[in-house]
């Protein structure tokens, strides 16, 4: 450490603390040269320590400024009146010669610009510092070589994740220099573990004969911050990489400042030209609200969309798959994007899948699409729209179509998925928005819309409150009622089961209410049903958790 | 440091430690008493390290399991249909000898419960544990001492956080051991250095000849982590006491997360009748989106109150005086809840004043009212209605009230400011929401209103989509366009001006359109004028800056 206040002394202190730390750097590589090892390596490092405001005013007014505290942001305050203080700064500006530096047109002197690098050589033309410069499309793996045999819709489940974990495996094998996993310790507990079969987790200390997975070059990188796991993932895509950071969907949260920062940045380097898109920032939230295991109230939070939605909507991307294949199709082209901030939402449990690989890659093209084999309404106009957005809301809402095409048969049920929640935001505001005519032919101007959606319901409303009909739209989500219960009973505290989803329609229907009193209150005994179960058992009444669609 | 597997040995290791312990605890309470000062006493510190999973099972599998990663979670996995896992697990649980802790029936014998503290006496029954059971009201100083002269509504300037500063410091002088200010190093910066009048920055280390304001019992706790910040003043309050969170708006982000589960946690002990009600969290945000200084896009984000309205709605004020009066009535409310979470946004440059002491207590207690004064239309229906909330919208929501009068004079115009903005949700949303009869009357079914709000403006629309004519509804805010520039020059680059807000107007009232097309072409002229003259003399121009009410 040095620390001093005689410049010159203080030159010679620095060359000296530079040519030791060189001839370090030296004996380094020739140890790793011969050694063959850079293992456990201890680079130099210089701490350069001076006093704050060094070389600036010593005192002023009577009070001591270099050195302390005072010299902090505008040490001589008032240079515009007191010729005192004008005096000063003057003085300390003459202080760094510049007759010494300039020439009489002001620019430096050629030995003042001798030493600089040739422009190309400068720390700000380094390519990483443009990353876009450096920047190759990922060799992506072919999805369709992951997607799960899918025979009728609603019949046989899949762990979306878990699949997932497949694909990035395989990503990272095809691009073993280019592309990293960044997580809060939550690979294995979000059912991404695939991605061990092909590469480690990332590890330079000491190495137990029992680790598994840990490996010096590993590509997942894991550490429980989140606040690191953003940072790390933030700088390799700056520097031309790619990446998607795995978290826990309550905790996602602890990085909204970051996110902001990283957003604003994406917002302001695509207005200016000279510099390259870089790779998109993918977020993978599991774990989410609707499937919390042994975690209760804590662990329950969706609000991270909101968050998102806050920022230029053209730098955003929202994604609900409903289901395994749609999940594979969605990161697969967040991987594609560029300059974007994307956030994937995906259930790590056992739940029903809907879509073929093909189904799922039509339906992920649309963003927002009716699903046929679901709705009553084909050739007509639908009586109501049951809308959904998010693995367990889906399964709710087709649950609910199937109360209402066996008990109100007559009714016209359209089921409309969104998987791309930016569809919703008018053509105007977003890049993925819909016209208003493609809004209006798939939700209507005039029918009750019954929206069950994985997050806070008002984020829906904010989306589409200026679309047509919006009065129409009544939207379930999480209003923040939650404990440590089964997953149905979570449903059912925030009013998004496929039982208070028909009581819905009865409410919001014209003239349905009355006619239908008596199987709205059925729904309610439904409830009471299975709420009772779960206090009795500790577990979802079988028909519940078995559910499957049977058109 | 004591490490080992041998348990009798262990017991001695820590009984040992903890003697060693006491005896230090001892000395430092004699030096305390004999010399007076127990500065820079260290406390002694035990650290027990046990092997991870210490007396569980050695191997499992022919794996290892007892100190290594897989003792978490679940070490014996398939307890259920393993008998040679059930016997492990019987041995196990066996070898904490349960024969000679529990009697026949399952109740732990005498010598087991004989050295525990009296019911009282335990950590569980701490009062601080329950905090509420210690709480005091604050000694509140009449918040009208420090009220600023207003003789006319928008004539004079003042500095909000300014004055809030010594009406805090005259909290602290009334309540020295049982408030406390905490913030990330921006007390001074956020104007309320008057506190340090009172009290100093709470300071343990090191003090300097040149430091101000430091003390071993400063009120006022500075760190530049709002983690950090967040935590004292959760602690303190949890523990029966009282205190504030000043930040930058911006960067209150940094504690999303924490504040989630504070929220939570409110929510929840709400629900249990033995917990006793604790002091609100209170959050002062200055620094705020409307007024940057030399700071720019990185220190524009309004978005902390959406996130807040996420949470149970029951729990959540948010207050945006338009004044420092109201500042000051908002915060000495703030001060007087239990069991909330507040947050204040107020300026902290010299901004009009409108409303006197006795106004702004009317004003604060109503939550939303017409300000009569700038209205048009007394004893008619208004032809439109301009809200506000904010000090920065406020005043361009006046401006614009006065361009109307000067220019469509035939206008009837209602001036409604929003301080409490629970107010505008539904009555059975929120305690403090608006009935639909108040709501109607005071914002009209059918009548266009431009609402001119501080944040992002979708969440005016989040907080009114149920009510009656939320189409009419046109919302001015933040839409995250920013840089380092003047404060008008923001407020345009928002749409959120004086003259925007007059266009909209235009656009909005029926039949206005094609006859007040001159006036909106001179609107447009006016905002060129003014960024023109941002761009020359890269401050505001005068008419802008000076601008005062003169109704």
């Amino acid at each position: 450490m040095v620390s001093g206040d005689e410049p010159e002394a203080m030159h010679q202190a620095m060359a000296g603390a530079l040519g030791a730390a060189l001839d370090d750097i030296a004996a380094v590589q020739r140890r790793a040269r011969e050694g063959g090892t850079a293992e456990n390596a201890r680079w130099p490092m210089i701490v350069l320590r001076t006093p704050k405001g060094w070389t600036g005013p010593a005192e002023v007014d009577g009070l001591p400024v270099e050195g302390t505290w005072r010299s902090h942001q505008i040490p001589l305050p008032r240079v515009h009146d007191d010729p005192e203080h004008r005096r000063m700064l003057e003085s300390w500006m003459r202080s760094y010669r510049p007759q010494e530096l300039f020439d009489s047109d002001g620019a430096p002197l050629p030995e003042v610009t001798a030493p600089l690098p040739a422009p190309e050589r400068r720390i700000s033309a380094s390519p990483h510092a443009n990353g876009g410069l450096l920047l190759k499309d990922l060799s992506l793996p072919d999805v369709r070589n992951h997607a799960v045999e899918v025979p009728e819709p609603g019949k046989t489940r899949h762990q979306a994740t878990k699949v997932l974990g497949g694909y990035i495996g395989d990503v990272i094998r095809a691009n073993p220099r280019s592309f990293r996993m960044m997580g809060p310790d939550e690979t294995t507990s979000n059912k991404l573990d695939a991605v061990f079969e092909v590469s480690g987790r990332a590890w330079d200390a000491e190495l137990l004969p029992t680790d598994e997975h840990l490996s010096r070059d590993g590509r997942v990188m894991e550490v429980l911050s989140e606040h690191l796991c953003q940072g790390w993932l933030e700088g390799y895509l700056l520097t031309g990489r790619h990446g998607l950071f795995n978290s826990y969907e309550a905790f996602v949260h602890i990085v909204d400042s970051m996110f902001n920062q990283h957003a604003k940045w994406l917002k302001v380097a695509r207005e200016l030209p000279w510099r390259r898109p870089i790779a998109s920032l993918n977020y993978l939230l599991s774990s989410h609200v609707w499937q919390q295991d042994h975690n209760g109230f804590t662990h329950q939070d969706p609000g991270f969309l909101d968050h998102v939605m806050n920022k230029k909507p053209g730098i955003i991307r929202v994604y609900l798959p409903p289901d395994t294949n749609s999940a594979l199709v969605t990161t697969d082209r967040c991987l594609r994007m560029r300059d974007t901030i994307n956030v994937v939402v995906a259930g790590k449990q056992p739940a029903l899948s809907y879509l073929s690989m093909e189904e799922a890659v039509a339906h992920c093209t649309r963003g927002a699409s009716i699903w046929e084999w679901a709705s009553t309404d084909a050739g007509f106009e639908p009586d109501v729209v049951l809308a959904c957005a998010g693995d367990a809301p889906t399964r709710e809402t087709l649950a609910a179509a199937g109360l209402i095409r066996e008990h109100l048969p007559e009714l016209k049920v359209r089921v409309v998925n969104v998987v791309d929640l930016m569809r919703l935001l008018p053509a105007e505001v977003h890049p993925h928005g819909m016209t208003e005519r493609q809004y209006d032919a798939l939700f209507t101007v005039d029918k009750p819309v019954i929206f069950a959606f994985h997050g806070y319901p008002w984020l829906i409303h904010r989306l589409t409150y200026r679309r047509n009909g919006h009065d129409n739209l009544h939207v379930r989500g999480y209003k923040e009622e939650g404990t440590t219960t089964t997953p149905f009973d979570m449903l059912m505290l925030n009013d998004l089961d496929r039982f208070h989803l028909v009581m819905d329609v009865i409410d919001r229907l014209p003239g349905l209410g009355v006619r239908a009193a008596h199987l709205r209150q059925r729904m309610q005994d439904e409830r009471l049903r299975c709420r009772t179960h779960t206090r009795e058992y500790g577990e979802d009444a079988p028909d519940i958790r078995d559910w499957t669609w049977s058109g």
